[in-house]
């Protein structure tokens, strides 16, 4: 997938992150998914530090901005959408199940800067935080362990916002094995039969059709045709060699 | 969202995981989104027991189940389906975007145990590991930086799994074969392969997996399995006895 352009103006913030690994982890589900703006509001300081010079922190973390309150960290948004975990608060604000928020902040990507908003490990966002967004998305967890991790619940939020950004281009679907290769198998897997004993020459009309349908419900692809065939080829040809050896062996005693 | 009954028989397999942290991570997405069948095969022995013992782990890591190798991970498993990063490999398997894949386990789901593997941070899923999967599911990461953190790769597709999830919907497709009955037809296939001369026995190994990934690609149907294997014992049997009673007649000679 390409980077989804329109998603320039998406900032991640994460508010008051206390774990360094946690601030990696989302940095790289920015990276994962094509976002790059990530903001860190009043972090822990020694988190960030730690989360910026671990090995393999990425350019984004590097850039990182990082601001004092969420007032500035949204400044510049005409979206404000903040997550969280839980059903029901006291809840001022209309909450969102994840696909449909998505569905919104879509809508508005190429328009305008819009913020995403994560809490802090331990509290998620307070009121005061949630006072400065438009509306809530829930991702939806269930209700008896409803909270998830932050590195998590980014990936979750990110990978929701691109699953439909772009045109989903159905599978092409495998090509199915013509009636004729199948019947070709079907012949030689019969031979197979006969020349182990597994099937008697009397009365073997009906477990041909047997057989047949058999090959039928195993829907071999057109690829595959070839080589299933070259491989019952070579049983026929080595049970055939060994009834012929049995046969010499017969006319030598 | 309440616990989605129907994913019971859902299992996330992670092969050879290195870090507690990721194991942890993957036990509370399953928990999460209410899945709890967890599976660990070949840990890093002390990598699983820091994750168990750590504060908060849950009872569901309590009972992760841990095992030797894939194989037996997935004995009792009627689909198998691996994670991938990447868009392209040498790729022997048909790959799903994350959304069509779910979209198909959500449809078996109510029928057949499921088994969905992880591979290790480090390197993915080997193509060893791949060979007992059925097909492959990648989650659509930009091309520039495909490969994700274990435990967010789970949540994200944990979360494609449950989004939808709510019509549960039987379907009255026919019972796939466990993997356990495939693993049975495959070594009895090659089996008969070897004694046919088709393969020989060095260099087996690559030519094993090809047969593995070749029988996944059927859709042999669970009803039908002990019919196959039935064939190719007395195939194998007749092959034998061939060999055998030319064995004798060369002694004869």
């Amino acid at each position: 997938m390409a980077v989804p352009a329109e998603f320039d103006g998406l900032c991640v913030v994460l508010v008051a992150p206390r774990n360094p690994l946690n601030i990696g982890a989302a940095a790289r589900a920015l990276s994962n998914f094509g976002f790059h703006r990530l903001r860190v509001v009043n972090p822990y300081h020694v988190a960030f530090r730690e989360a910026r010079s671990a090995v393999g922190a990425s350019a984004l973390l590097a850039s990182a901005e990082e601001y004092k309150n969420v007032a500035e960290a949204v400044a510049d948004c005409a979206l404000v959408v903040g997550t969280t975990a839980l059903r029901r608060r006291e809840l001022q604000h209309p909450v969102r199940r994840l696909e449909h928020g998505a569905r919104l902040i879509r809508k508005q990507r190429a328009s305008s800067r819009i913020a995403l908003l994560f809490g802090s490990e331990k509290r998620g966002l307070s009121n005061h935080d949630l006072s400065y967004c438009h509306w809530l998305m829930r991702i939806p967890t269930r209700e008896m362990h409803s909270s998830m991790n932050l590195g998590q619940a980014v990936a979750v939020c990110l990978y929701e916002l691109v699953r439909e950004a772009k045109t989903a281009r159905p599978t092409e679907e495998l090509q199915p094995a013509t009636a004729g290769a199948l019947e070709r198998i079907t012949a030689m897997l019969f031979d197979a039969l006969g020349a182990s004993g597994y099937v008697r020459s009397s009365g073997a009309a009906s477990t041909h059709e047997k057989v047949r349908r058999l090959v039928r419900r195993l829907h071999i692809q057109a690829g595959d045709a070839e080589l299933w065939l070259g491989m019952l080829r070579q049983i026929v040809w080595k049970l055939r060699s060994g009834e012929a050896a049995k046969g010499d062996r017969a006319l030598g005693d």
